[in-house]
């Protein structure tokens, strides 16, 4: 038995070959990074939480029609995913004021945006993910207008089905980050969610008491991440039976 | 105290005059029918958990920029709404073939479709409110070519986020239907999402098992219509405290 050979290790997930060509596996650590990885810990069990949440999350947009990297959920802490041409820039939509933006602005957390916006950063750790007008996309070639155009429409209606679930269970989907990536069928390509959509990637506040059930309770010392990311799961019912249950990367023969 | 004048009565829901200009009050009646109401019979309850779901998806609209005629809940069964100029059409979004549509093509009911897909009746009772194509609608003027458009658009938004807000509870959406209206302001017109959302206009399957959860139950009989829109209010945190409790509609002086 050979270990898997790894294309790739990232803060959070480390991407190994896939069985098949065109496939990769996705599997999920338990590092928790902040402020480009100048805050760093492990929290025991958030990646068996997040693969089965990025799990249910991409499932679902699948059932409406938008097309995603995930194919199916091996274990606790690995996914079978397509390879995918990443497009280099996060894709952020906000439907209201937090985090970067909120700090960019002078715009108090919370304050209503006058509609869902889109916008992208540079997918570059080494310069911080630097928020980019869609000119400098285009000048730079990391996209066309074609691409970009129907990178924003996928993104609105992620944001719209995404905040459905988050509505269904008592959660404002305050804003969240996806990565979108081509896929080629012969002389087709076709843009899909990539990467992983997880309390990591998200702003989630309670609807009643504005509660914060994501990576900010990390970032700003607010409790156990383990167990907001619990109660995100725990209301969605796709909590795993034993979360804190850890494995090693699948060893396939 | 006069009792408030009564604009309109449908099969499920009384229209009375509002207490501002521009408002109706919208009541909602324990009276289910089917079949272009050849089938009748009331449902206690029914009415209250309708007046409290449809609450909750026109809410939920609302937050993410679909605009609704939904301005609140006033108790028990009725709702403050604004008075809209109603577009004549039933506009039906389905995710899976059912009903009418699965009757229509001779496909089974739960067959998968290549898309959603959105398709217009004609409200119209005496004729059965019969399924037209778009040439109908801009021909005899009931919509323009730019109404439909964005109908079209709206409608698939509802439908992204409903699809969400039922995915997260564990129900898939098969298909709803919703009425669209016009306000007015000033030179400006838009549309806005009427009449009601709720288990009645809507299909719904427990994803695990199957089972409807819909007026479905009612119209074929497959048991009790409360218990089944009880417990979709239930998994989405809405239910009433008194479900059985009845009011006649209010009176304001």
């Amino acid at each position: 038995m050979a270990r898997r050979k790894k294309i790739y290790e990232g803060k959070a997930k480390i991407l190994y070959e896939g069985p098949e060509p065109g496939t990769l596996v996705q599997y999920f650590k338990d590092d928790a990074t902040a402020f480009n990885a100048e805050k760093r810990a492990t929290v025991d069990g958030k990646g068996v939480l997040n693969n089965r949440l990025s799990e249910f999350f991409m499932t679902g947009l699948n059932t409406i029609g938008v097309p995603t990297h995930f194919i199916k959920r091996i274990n606790m802490r690995e996914q079978l995913i397509r390879s995918v041409e990443i497009i280099p820039l996060e894709v952020i939509v906000r439907n209201v004021a937090a985090g970067s933006m909120a700090k960019r602005l002078g715009l108090e957390e919370g304050a209503p945006l006058p509609r869902p916006i889109v916008e992208f950063s540079y997918k570059e750790d080494s310069l911080g993910d630097p928020l980019v007008p869609e000119e400098y996309i285009i000048a730079f070639g990391w996209a066309s207008q074609q691409d970009l155009d129907d990178m924003v429409a996928l993104a609105l209606r992620v944001n719209d089905f995404l905040s459905g679930v988050m509505y269904g269970v008592g959660i404002k989907l305050v804003d969240f980050k996806i990565e979108i990536g081509r896929i080629y069928d012969g002389d087709f390509m076709r843009l899909v969610v990539a990467d992983e959509i997880s309390p990591d990637s998200c702003r989630l506040w309670d609807i009643k008491t504005g509660q914060k059930l994501d990576k900010d309770v990390f970032r700003r010392d607010l409790g156990n991440l383990t167990d907001a990311y619990t109660e995100v799961a725990r209301r969605l019912g796709v909590l795993p039976t034993n979360v804190t249950h850890t494995t090693k990367p699948t060893l396939i023969n």
